[in-house]
C-alpha cells in the first residue's frame, strides 16, 4: 500500500502442496509481488483449473520452466520440485543473481556423498552446494541472512530438530539415548495420486513407515551431530496419521543430570528460543496439539520429565505445510531481506 | 462342518474393494468354497501381497481370466470388474452353466439402448442381457431365485430405491416430486488412485458431484418407473462425504394424501418390508445413521412427514460396500441357490 | 498502526466456538481493540485456560456479565450466548449507546411470536426487537449500516439464504418447491460435551436431524417471504457430517421457465452479488467444496440445471463458525462502522 | 443349534462402549446365553434406547444391579464399569460360584499396594484379589484357564505386552531401554461427554497426554518384571490419534545382541506365538495397520532392527474395543470353559 516497489518473486513447481501454500501465504506477504509460476507437467494451465477456489484470487498462468527467463523475471525463486530437479535449475538462477530457496532436498546437506547415498542420485554441483545454508531460522539465523541458496527442511527434520536442539546444544542429554517418534498427516505425502493415501485407506488407520531408513534421517543427524560437536546418529521413526495437516515429534532422551525438572527444561528452552518469534515453549504441564499450530508458522513445544526414568519428553507441534514447509522458506526470505521475521506469515490459525 | 460339498465359487476382479468384500464375507459363508480369483492387472501376485492383513488367511493367487477355466472350476462366478467388461466375459461363463453374478452396470437395464445412452458403449449380447434380473432382492426375489444372471446394484441405487419403493408401489406420493439427495463416504470411488480421493483433498470437506448426470440416475428411473407403472424422471445427486463407509440417502416427495403421518407410514414401510430379513425401519422419531449398518448387509430406514409441507421425508442407511455391493450379491446368490436370505451375511457391525 | 486510536470492543460468551473465533478475527481486525472478554461459566479464568495455544496471544480474564462495566468500556458488543440471554442484556446495552451485534436467535425475527413459537420463550422487549436487522449483509447491507441492534444469522440460515435468494428475488422458481437438504461438520454443536458430537460416535457417521422442526427453519421462511412478496413454506433439512467446519447447502427448486440454463443462472447470480466481495459464484460446470471456504470468510456458489426434470440446484459452502457466525458479525460491523465490507477479515483459507 | 443348554451369561456396565461390545460379540458366540444386563445409570432403559441400531437384535432391558440375583440368573458375570466399583461386586458373585471378569483395573495387580498407589483407592479384598489371573491369554493361558476371577487388560498393556514379551522372555534387550510410545484412537476414552473427546476437537489433532503417569504403566510394569525376572520401569507414552478405533504400540529397545537382524526376530517370534492363534506376525518388511486389526480380535505384529542403533522396533496393532477390552474377555472366558480359544470371535474385520 504506497509501496514504490514489491520485490518479484516466482515459484517452480506450483501446483503440488508446497507450491499452493507459497502461493497463498505470498498473496498476503506486504513487502512481495508473485509473477511467475512454473511447472513441467501443467505448462499452460491456469492454477484456477488445478485449484478452483483460487480462481478469483488468482490470475497466474503456470509457465515452462527456463531458468533465463525466470531470472529475467523474478529476484526470488522458490523451488518446491521433486528431489533431484533443483540441483539442475538452481545453479543457473544463482548465476543470474537470483535468490533461490529451495523445498527440496537438494541443498540441506554440507556433504553430497550423505545425498547421494540416501537419494542415489551423483552431484557435480559441489561448489555450489557448499554455499547453501539450511533454512530453519531459529538455529542458523545469521548464516541465512548472509545467504543466497537455502536448503529449507520440511516437516519432520524442522519439528525434530526444534525439540531437540536445545538438549543438544546445552549438553543435557546423552545423545545416542535420543529417539524421536514421529506423527504426520497425509498431506505430508503431497499432492499425489497415491493408494495408501486415499481417504478410504488411510482414514482411521495408523501404521509406522520407513523405519530406520527414511530420508530425512541423514539430515536430522547432520544437525544434531553440529550441535552436540561430534557425529551422532538418530532414531528417528515416522508414522502416517489419519488426519490432513500436522506433524507432532515426540522425542525421547535420557538426562545427564538425572536432578532436572520440568521446570528447569521450560526455562532452559525459554532462553534458548529468546528470540525466536515463532517458538511457543508450554507453560509447565501442558502438552502441545498439533491443531493449535495448524494454519499458522508457530512450533509449540512442550516438555516433560519421569522422574522414574530419568527421560525427558519433548513434543513439538507444527503445520507440516506452513512451519514445516512453505512458511517456514518465507521465514528464510524474510530473513535474507533484512524484513522482520514474521513478515507476512500467519501467527494464529483459526481453532477448531 | 460335515457338509459333503461346498458349492465352489469365483471372483473376476478380486483386488478392488468390491472384491476383497466379497473375498472377507464368503471366507464366511458355509455353504461355498473360494477357488477362484481372477485379475488382469495383478495376476500371478497372492492377494496377499495386496492386502497384506489377509496373508494368514487366503492363500490363493490372482490368476488370469480364462472363462473357460473359469467355467470348468467355479459354478458360481462374481464378476468386480469396470463397467463393459462383464458383457464379454458373462455369456461364455453362462454358455457353461456358471450362475454369475455381476457387480458392474453391464446387466442392470432391461432396455440396452438406455445403458449405451448413458455408459457410451454398444452392445451386442441382447439376448443375454434380457435373461438378467435386477439384483434387489427386496423388489425381486422370485425372479432372483430362479435366474442364472443377476445385475447387481451399487449403493446409490440400492439404498435410493429401498427408500423410495413402498411409496411408489402404493401410489402415496405425486412420482415427479421425488429429489433423492444421496451421500457416500470415498470408498464408493474403489481402491483407485484418484488425487479427489485423497485424505488430504477430501477429508473435512464435502461437495456434490456428476448433478443430473451421474450413471445410476437411469437404473433408479427404470425399476421406479417399473414400480409405478410409467415412465418417470427423478432427480438424483451424489455427495462426496468424508467418511470411509457408509451410503445415506435423503428422499423427498409431495404426499398424494397429506393426511397420512408418520406412524401410518412406518406401518405401511413395516408391512412392505415384512419378509424383507435385512431391512430394519426405525422406531418413531428414530433417524437411521450410517454407521449402524457398517460392517452389516443391514438398510436402516428412517420416515417422517412433515405436515407443514406435505412432505415425506425417507431416510435409508447402509454400508456401501455390503448391502452397496458385495454383501447384496452374495443375497441375491442365497436366493439363486435356495438357500436362507441371510445366510453367511454379517448381522450387525460393530458400534463404534 | 499509526493510528490515533481504535474501537474499543466486547464479547459476552467468549468461551465457546463463536466467542473464540471473534477472538481470533478480532486479532487481526485493524480499526478495533478488544478489550473485554464476558461469561458467566468461567468467570475469573483466563481465555487461555480454556485454549492454551492462545496463551501468548490472548492476555484477556474471562470477566462476569455486567452491562452497565461493559457498557463503560465497550462501543461495540458481540453477544455469543444461548438463546434467550441476550435479550436481557443487550436492552441496557443499547441504552448505552452501544452498538450490539447478537449472534443468537434473539433477535432475528422480526415478529416474536414466531420467536416463542419455535423457541418457548415470552419477550417483552418488542420496541427493541424491533429496531433489530437481520445481519446477512449481501440482502440488507443497507439497513444494517444504520442499525445500532443485529441479529447475525447463523451458518444454515447463511448458506441456504445466500443460495435461494437470486431466485426469489427475481421470481425464477417456484416458491413452495423449494427444498434445502443442508450439511454441516459437528463445531455446528459448539463447545459442548455431548455424546452425540464424539468423535468416537460422529466420526465415520452421517445422519440427518430434526426434520421439519429444526429452529432456524422459520428463520429462512421470514426471508424468504420478504424476498417472495408472500408467505412461504421451506423445507429444510439439516445433517450432520463427519469433519469439524463447513455447510453445505443443496438447494431444489423447479424453474418458472424451462429454458433457463445454467450459464443463464451463472450470469443472473453473478449479477445479484455484483456489490458483494465475499460471494463467489464458481464457473459453470465447477460445484463448491466445503473445505474451499474454511478459514475464510467466502460463501462460494455453485449452480445446476437438470433439464430433465426443470429443476435448478444451487449449492453454496461456508466456513460455519466465519461466515456463518462470527466472519459475518465482524462484516455486520465493518458496515455499521462505515469501514470496507471485507476489513480485517480473512479472504482465503489454506488448502488442503 | 441343537445344543442343549448354553451358558447363561450377564454384563454389569452394559451401556459403555465394553459393555456394548461385549453385548455384541456375545450374540455370535454359540455357547453362551446373553441372560442379564445391568447399569445404575441407565436401569429400566432398554439397551436400544440408548443403541437404538440393536433394536430388534437385542431385546434385555437393563436392571439394577444386585449381586444375589445377578448371581442366581448367570454362571459368568463381565463387569465392565469405572474403576473401584468391580472390587465391590466381584466377591459377592464369587461366593455364589459365578466365574467374574472384570474390564477394570481392579483385578490386574498382584500387589495392591501398587493400585492403591496409582489409583487412590484402598482396598480390603486382598484375599480375593490374590486369586485373580491377569486376562492376556498368550502370557498366561495356563492360569486363566484354571481362574474363576479375571482381571482383563485394556488396550494399552495389551498392545504394549505382545510386542515386548518375546524380547524380555528370551533376555534379547536391555530391559531399560525399552519404550512404549504408544497410540490410541478416541474411543478408548468410552462412551462419556469430555470436551477434548469431541470431533471438534479431536480430529486433525494429535498430542500425547499423561506422560510418565497414566495408570496403566504399573500394569505394564509388573508383566514386564514376570517376564524378565526383576523389578523393571518403563517408559510408556500414550497419545490421543484421530480415529474411532485402533491401538498401535511402537515399541524401542536396544538389543543386547546387536547381530540380530529382522529375520531372526521374526523367527523367535513366531515361535513364541506358535500356540496363539490371535497373535499374527507379520512378514518381513511388513509393518502393520491400526485397520487391518478393526473389527476383529486379532494383535498384528511388525519387526525392524536398525543396525545403525542396534534397536530393535516393535510394533502391534489391535482393535482397542475387541482384542483391547471386551473380545480378549470373552477370550479369557473360552479358556476358562475349556471351549476353543477363538470360540465364537470375529476372525477378520471388513477393510476398508
Amino acid at each position: 500500500m504506497g509501496k514504490l516497489r514489491r520485490v518479484p518473486v516466482g515459484i517452480v513447481g506450483a501446483s503440488g502442496y508446497g507450491g499452493v501454500q507459497l502461493v497463498r501465504l505470498l498473496m498476503d506477504h506486504p513487502e512481495v509481488e508473485l509473477v511467475y509460476l512454473g511447472g513441467e507437467s501443467n505448462t499452460g494451465k491456469s492454477l484456477a483449473s488445478l485449484y478452483p477456489h483460487l480462481a478469483h484470487a488468482v490470475n497466474l498462468p503456470i509457465e515452462a520452466v527456463e531458468p533465463e527467463i525466470i531470472a529475467s523475471r523474478c529476484e526470488v525463486v522458490f523451488l518446491s520440485l521433486p528431489n533431484g530437479l533443483a540441483c539442475q535449475i538452481a545453479p543457473k538462477l544463482l548465476e543470474k543473481e537470483c535468490k533461490v530457496l529451495d523445498l527440496s532436498a537438494d541443498y540441506r546437506f554440507s556433504d553430497l556423498t550423505t545425498y547421494t547415498a540416501w537419494y542415489g542420485t551423483q552431484r557435480n554441483d559441489h561448489a555450489i552446494a557448499a554455499t547453501a545454508v539450511y533454512g530453519l531460522p531459529e538455529l542458523y539465523r545469521d548464516r541465512i541472512s548472509e545467504a543466497q541458496l537455502i536448503g529449507c527442511p520440511g516437516c519432520y527434520p524442522t519439528a525434530s530438530l526444534l525439540a531437540l536442539s536445545p538438549l543438544l546444544k546445552q549438553g543435557l542429554i546423552v545423545p545416542e539415548t535420543a529417539i524421536i517418534d514421529a506423527k504426520s498427516g497425509t498431506s505430508d505425502g503431497g499432492r499425489q495420486a497415491k493408494v495408501n493415501l486415499l481417504l478410504a485407506e488411510a482414514d482411521n488407520s495408523l501404521a509406522a513407515y520407513s523405519i530406520g531408513r527414511h530420508r530425512h534421517t541423514p539430515e536430522i543427524e547432520q544437525i544434531c551431530s553440529d550441535l552436540a560437536g561430534h557425529e551422532l546418529t538418530i532414531q528417528f521413526t515416522p508414522h502416517l496419521v489419519p488426519m490432513v495437516r500436522g506433524t507432532l515429534a515426540t522425542v525421547y532422551a535420557t538426562l545427564r543430570d538425572p536432578g532436572l525438572v520440568r521446570d528447569d527444561l521450560i526455562t532452559i528452552y525459554n532462553a534458548f528460543y529468546r528470540n525466536s518469534p515463532w517458538i511457543k515453549v508450554c507453560d509447565s504441564g501442558i502438552y502441545p496439539q498439533t491443531k493449535w499450530a495448524t494454519g499458522s508458522n508457530l512450533c509449540y513445544i512442550g516438555l516433560e520429565v519421569d522422574p522414574r526414568t530419568g527421560r525427558v519428553i519433548v513434543m513439538s507441534a507444527i503445520d507440516n505445510l506452513i512451519k514445516g514447509q512453505a512458511g517456514q522458506a518465507i521465514q528464510c526470505l524474510n530473513l535474507m531481506m533484512d524484513w522482520d521475521e514474521t513478515l507476512g506469515l500467519p501467527k494464529l490459525g483459526f481453532y477448531p
